[in-house]
């Protein structure tokens, strides 16, 4: 990280200008906070990204049909249900809560963006969820991200945020961001739910391409277990309070890294809470000969879950690596490719390299495994973010419904 | 089935003129036949289908060099030992075998086809395969196919084979085969290893293209896991003993029927014994506009570890299937899609249908569960085969290499 973009303490709220706030309304059946809002004091310039689920919940309709916009005020995001495959009622349910949560915060409704995750096929439990909302206002504050950061959560066991700071000039601004994500997580677009804020001013013309790419290099190439929800996306506000413009070249890639920090950050730790993990995969492809191809090399290991299986047994398992790279469709050379496991050689001029069982094996324990993947063609590379794969997974997706 | 083509008892060797036979070379570390041989009396037509992944295992590269072919003799298969990712030595080692089993019965080495499944990354151990190779010719009979159905099992839990006797006029010839596979099975070509004989007559120009019609039916739309193996064919051989001759356009679709039925069966089977599966699962998707539409939604819902595994804990969570639909690729209908769980519908005009859930429960108990789809858009259909998630399954490939 570049030393002018400083990890600090945070999320949503830490950005100069935004309150938030989380409160339960009895959505999830456990009990427990499962609404919550983010406001900014003063109108936000918004962009998104979207699932690539042809099936998308109405929220998702929503906020798409939305942005990029100028004049965003609060999101609003409720856990326990999806609101997904619920027809004409669920478009109208959503409708109804922008406009409750507009009324509510005296702004106009079409200034609200609308976020849910949870069971699909079920209905938003209007009334509960209305009846909190004079409580969840007035606990809005610059202090509540972690309440925020906490009402979205499902099968997640930690909340995750993450805040930078960012020197530009003598000035300088913050991005802050929270996310939930645990299960249903695919690489194919923002494969969660993401809600960064910053106090940077920033166009919506130029707010809009930055949050593509980023997305495209940091949630895109987050996988659990490779299924791409109907509800997914990240969401960018910019309200300007810190008076910093990004407005030429420079101050643009200095704001695109900063975003880049915060949801690769996010990214890191969505795969450290996938469902059932007991440790995070980092998986790093160089070599390649484009962008697109080291993602699907990265991609397809990261979504094997033979591999993943492998992993949790602390098992050098580097064929199940290979294989997936094989069949991922990325471009390779059949004489160079070469495979590292926590750093240890493993597999090297088309054969088997040998290593130390032990030695491996221990290093396989940890909580951060790295395979590395050099295709052996080109200087192109990426970075895919995974879990293990565990009997926890089985359990919790096993029991999770009914 | 038509009344032409009916069920018999036997696999590789129920046709006229095959013999068969397995044994212990001790390549498997727990012991158990792991070296097995389907030997033809006359020379047979063959032709095969490989896997699409980009690491093709030597016996991979051996056969489909060899293939379609008017003079192939015997089959060798072993188990415990992929011999993928083993470079030169590889291929001279899967050559060595080919000349050495050649040696053994008598025929040209170029008529010998060579399999590999288990380890990714081992040599084959030639010393102790070359020292069995006489005992196991010894062996070798015409009730020897259920000796090579066991010969060729890694995680396998049950061995695989049926056959089939098709009536052609007053003649009749017979359609036998085996198959092994439990994980590492995704849809992309011959997703395992199947083996095919018949003492019908057919051209190899006749054969490749309906080999490569029934597989894109049957084996293709098989998965277990989302892994497509190094090793992964499907080998046919027709020695033309019973003197039936699939001549005209008639005699070819009934051979296609034939061979489909054989191969749909194996396809079941291999689901049934999915690594840990505790049910099989039969998925028909109709109402599409292509036949790749219908595989499209087809495989996406049967690689679907979330459906997977809310199938193992016996949960009617739909919403996970159409899910699947949505970011299969397959084109559908928004208004017109609908799903049936165990044929009970549970989401038709984009809304969920309500359901006894304690009957769909005890539904979801049986051994073979059904999912239906609908994409409410044209004629076509297919239908995938897998099988549920389960706690084995994660055990069963975290403890499997070391």
């Amino acid at each position: 990280m570049a030393k002018r973009v400083r990890c600090i303490e945070g999320g949503v709220t830490a950005a100069k200008g935004f309150a938030a706030g989380g409160i339960s309304a009895g959505i999830k059946s456990g009990g427990g906070s499962d609404v919550g809002i983010v406001f900014s004091e003063k109108k936000c310039v918004a962009a998104g990204t979207f699932t690539t689920n042809k099936i998308r919940a109405s929220c998702v309709e929503w906020c798409s049909s939305h942005l990029p916009s100028a004049a965003v005020r609060a999101v609003v995001c409720n856990s326990g249900c999806a609101n997904a495959c619920t027809g004409r009622k669920g478009e109208k349910d959503t409708a109804e809560l922008a406009e409750s949560v507009a009324g509510e915060l005296a702004v106009d409704k079409d200034g609200i963006l609308v976020a849910s995750t949870g069971v699909i096929g079920a209905y938003l439990p209007m009334n509960k969820i209305k009846a909190v909302l004079p409580v969840l206002r007035s606990h809005l504050s610059e202090n509540g991200g972690t309440a925020f950061a906490e009402a979205i959560m499902t099968t997640d066991l930690v909340k995750k945020e993450c805040a930078v700071s960012v020197k530009s000039g003598r000035d300088s601004y913050v991005v802050g961001g929270s996310a939930k994500g645990s299960g249903m997580i695919c690489p194919n677009m923002a494969t969660m739910l993401g809600f960064i804020t910053t106090d940077a001013a920033i166009s919506k013309t130029k707010l809009e391409p930055i949050i593509k790419r980023v997305v495209n290099r940091t949630f895109n190439n987050l996988t659990v277990d490779g299924d791409t929800s109907t509800n997914d996306m990240v969401l960018v506000l910019a309200n300007g309070m810190s008076g910093v413009k990004v407005a030429d070249a420079n101050a643009s890639a200095l704001f695109e890294e900063a975003l880049y920090e915060v949801c690769n950050d996010l990214c890191s730790r969505i795969a450290a809470d996938g469902e059932g993990a007991t440790k995070r995969v980092e998986i790093t492809v160089k070599g390649a000969v484009t962008e697109e191809d080291a993602r699907l090399a990265a991609k397809a290991i990261a979504n094997s879950n033979l591999t993943k299986c492998a992993l949790f047994g602390n098992d050098p398992n580097w064929g199940r690596i290979a294989c997936a790279v094989g069949y991922s469709g990325a471009r390779f050379s059949d004489q160079k490719m070469s495979i590292k496991l926590c750093g240890i050689p493993v597999f090297k001029n088309v054969q088997p390299v040998q290593f130390d069982e032990k030695n491996i094996h221990d290093e396989l324990k940890k909580k951060v495994v790295a395979i590395d993947v050099n295709l052996g063609l080109g200087i192109a590379s990426a970075v895919a973010h995974t879990c293990d794969f565990s009997y926890d997974y089985v359990k919790i997706n096993a029991e999770y419904h009914t």
